[in-house]
């Protein structure tokens, strides 16, 4: 009697879990509801000045054009917060920066033509002074050579974080021929001129303090700002559609997408080098050559939008009602098999139907 | 007696219901075949010359490389067709543009180092007359500072309606390791040097009149390209691979995706500034800014093929059988418990094992 | 007999097929897990230098800032393979390129205002000679016009097949807030700095040679080169988390993307046009314009986890013992419906309820 009553248990918990399941997928789920992923356009402005003062370049103003690379403001923004320039650079013959493979004593420590990945040209054979103390070979290639060694700390533009972003957002639900976008229509415009995001009080507001997005994403700006990065902003739309279209709001999140850990990464950080070209009034090239450090915001843009269907609700009661036929199964095998009075049982649930193929057609 | 005919009716109702959705999922939504989502890359080119003459620029020719930004032709497009130009800006100090902020009467009325989200640049702290009737705070920005008040009307660029856009799209279905491209085999290149895409006549031509994109979303081009817009060109794979492989064809569509709707939004249309930067003769900077409105396309490509596999097919035909199922259950539902003779029934249905658990073990 | 022996046989045929189906779903499909896609960024890094030697330019070094066009650095990467360089461009009167439509004999021929798609520029209404020998329309436009007739072959760059792809790519399964980059922890810093993909000894070495990518891909880079084409890095991470993390590791593999069939296509292979501006001394502007040619990398990541759950376990479980429930149906069609001694079985099968409806209501 114990066997069968651990086996009724059994079947009990079975069917206790498998109404849960199927209440899960219906209600929780919601399994009645046809699906579809989003369709999504972004975007996206930045507005901000600041002023930098180096020996370098004097005092010097930035604006969106200088420091927003590329300027299209698509679902990808870079906004350059650090970086290293070498100006005036043209082609010519220089010592390549030191280290241990370039340094030499003499010429014969050079090999003409010899080029690896991290040259910064084509070695031309001859060992020259650095400086007053260090000589390594000669290269032809853009001079001077770039020296990145020292990252300015702080980061150059660091005031980066006092710039807006504004992300404009249209999406698009296909199949039910539903859009919408981030900026909600209870928004007037008088509020979108002065409102800056925030989690509590502005969770609609579509424009974001750069400070804040990596702040939220747990990083801190100035630290991030010196060699760059890559953040997430993510906006999730996930909607019932049976419900009211003005209950499909967007949700705004933040991540760090890069890896923090420097210790443990090549060229860790998000920079990148582009050259600003200029002719000599001699018509020769010369260029500038600038390392943007800075951070690249992905405007990312989930969601699902759910609508009653009947073609899924009845997929999902089929497998669900399949689920409850488990039950019985399983009591028939507990029955049938299990029990001390099994054949008692099977001679009542079965119907033995004699075979007599040869005899009369009808009885 | 009405009470069971009613319920008899809904049972009929339901298994009607069933077999339907049962057949939607297999015929129409074609439950038997495996599906797969699209792989999609995209290259584009746009062609196109036109001529503009204004007091500004005196005559000049727009071609490729100066108004498609950026160059590269990837699955989104940018085609300028509006632009203010704000020539010969270089670092210094001047007066900011006049509005309610920064119009002032005395030195007192500007902060020195003052920035807003909207300023050109940082204040002095001087007052300085703008023109002859107004006085505004002078600041150290790029100057002169950009004037975007009045946008060109009609759109600078106008003639942009009459560019081609040649889209180049492969597609790739990772599970059927079926690959195509939206320039079909029976098109010949003779064909293809003169079409022009129109969903009667040429519904394959790969080439796209820019007006005829704008128009064929319901949209006016000389409209939208005074402040610019974002396009949809939306490409639709759905292909079934149980039927020959010419059988898979593009389906194009297009679609505005921006709102258009200028009242209730902040930066309506499509812009973005970007500089050239010039070298003078001293040695100092100098930049044209340009404030470029457009119309950006963005190549959607969408897809979803189908091919028999034996696994959905069997998933299926599975939750479709429980569907079936449900009827049988229904019906001993209603004749058990709610037809008036539902004791005789139940008698005849249930087959009672008197349980003599303390008796013999067999009859 | 032969026939029910038949019947009999497709029965058992159908629940050997499902049982097998069964087990498909729910051990080589692990339908017992629940699924999500990947999120995907990836940040890119080209490293490499060149020198080439023209008469047209004399020697000149090529570095990072020339050929990688835009200059970014995200998930598509184009790096320039050739080159039509045309300097020192001004807005102007020139002939146009000589072809059909543009050779002519007197000023008549040619219409003043005239533009086409393949035009340059606008057609002034003279006739003018183009060299010694062919007579042209004159046309407004930047002269002197582009001659791309003659691709240089072999490429300009040919040497880009030793230049460097570094690929950092953080992926993100947000159900299971699983996240990982291609850099994988057990990797040191030392061999990142030196290690070059080989997908049997290095398959994790996340820097990637440009010829190895494209041979990989069964292709020829020198041939490819020269026109240009897309191709695609893919990485996969497909990942059992119910596994340990360490087993969830990037897979790569190359394709490429355009058709390299250039018989059949308009402008085969993969450039586009973008241009230098300079300012001259008399204040007047001039461009260099580039026709570039070279390959683009998408780098296109895909990804699937799966982790057990019991949402999805309960459903398959159900989908699957409804199929269980077929052969119980067949057999009961074919006992009842088929075979010879039907009316025998059904007699047996079906228990008749006589209904009195109008008589007593009890028996």
């Amino acid at each position: 009697m114990r066997n069968s009553s651990l086996n009724l248990f059994m079947v009990f918990i079975y069917c206790f879990l498998q109404s849960f399941s199927f209440r899960w997928v219906f209600l929780w789920e919601k399994g009645y509801q046809e699906t579809d992923a989003v369709v999504s356009s972004v975007t996206t402005k930045v507005k901000g000045v600041t002023l930098t003062n180096t020996s370098l370049l004097g005092a010097r103003i930035w604006d969106v054009a200088d420091y927003v690379i590329p300027p299209q403001g698509e679902n990808t923004v870079f906004v350059m917060t650090n970086a290293i320039l070498t100006l005036n650079q043209s082609q010519g013959r220089c010592p390549e920066l030191p280290d241990d493979q370039t340094k030499c004593e003499v010429d014969n420590n050079c090999v003409p033509g010899y080029v690896s990945t991290h040259s910064s040209g084509i070695q031309t054979g001859k060992c020259v002074p650095y400086n007053s103390s260090i000589k390594t070979c000669e290269v032809f290639a853009w001079c001077p050579v770039e020296d990145d060694y020292h990252i300015p700390k702080p980061a150059f533009l660091r005031e980066a974080e006092n710039f807006t972003l504004l992300v404009k957002n249209n999406i698009w639900y296909r199949k039910f021929n539903f859009s919408k976008r981030n900026i909600l229509p209870t928004i007037n415009s008088t509020y979108l001129k002065n409102c800056i995001y925030d989690a509590q009080t502005d969770p609609f507001c579509p424009i974001f303090r750069l400070g804040k997005i990596v702040e939220a994403a747990g990083q801190d700006f100035q630290e991030m700002a010196v060699e760059g990065g890559v953040m997430a902003l993510q906006i999730n739309w996930d909607c019932n559609l049976d419900r009211a279209a003005s209950h499909c709001v967007p949700k705004y999140s933040f991540r760090r997408l890069d890896n923090k850990d420097s210790a443990h990464t090549v060229s860790p950080g998000y920079n990148f080098r582009f050259a600003k070209y200029y002719k000599n009034s001699d018509g020769t090239d010369s260029r500038t050559l600038v390392k943007a450090y800075g951070i690249r915001f992905d405007i990312m843009v989930f969601g699902k939008a759910g609508k009653f269907d009947v073609i899924p609700t009845m997929i999902n009661i089929g497998s669900g009602l399949a689920l409850f036929g488990v039950a019985t199964v399983l009591c028939d095998i507990f029955v049938l098999y299990c029990m001390k009075k099994k054949y008692y049982y099977r001679e009542k649930k079965y119907k033995y139907v004699e075979d007599y193929e040869l005899g009369a057609d009808e009885t």
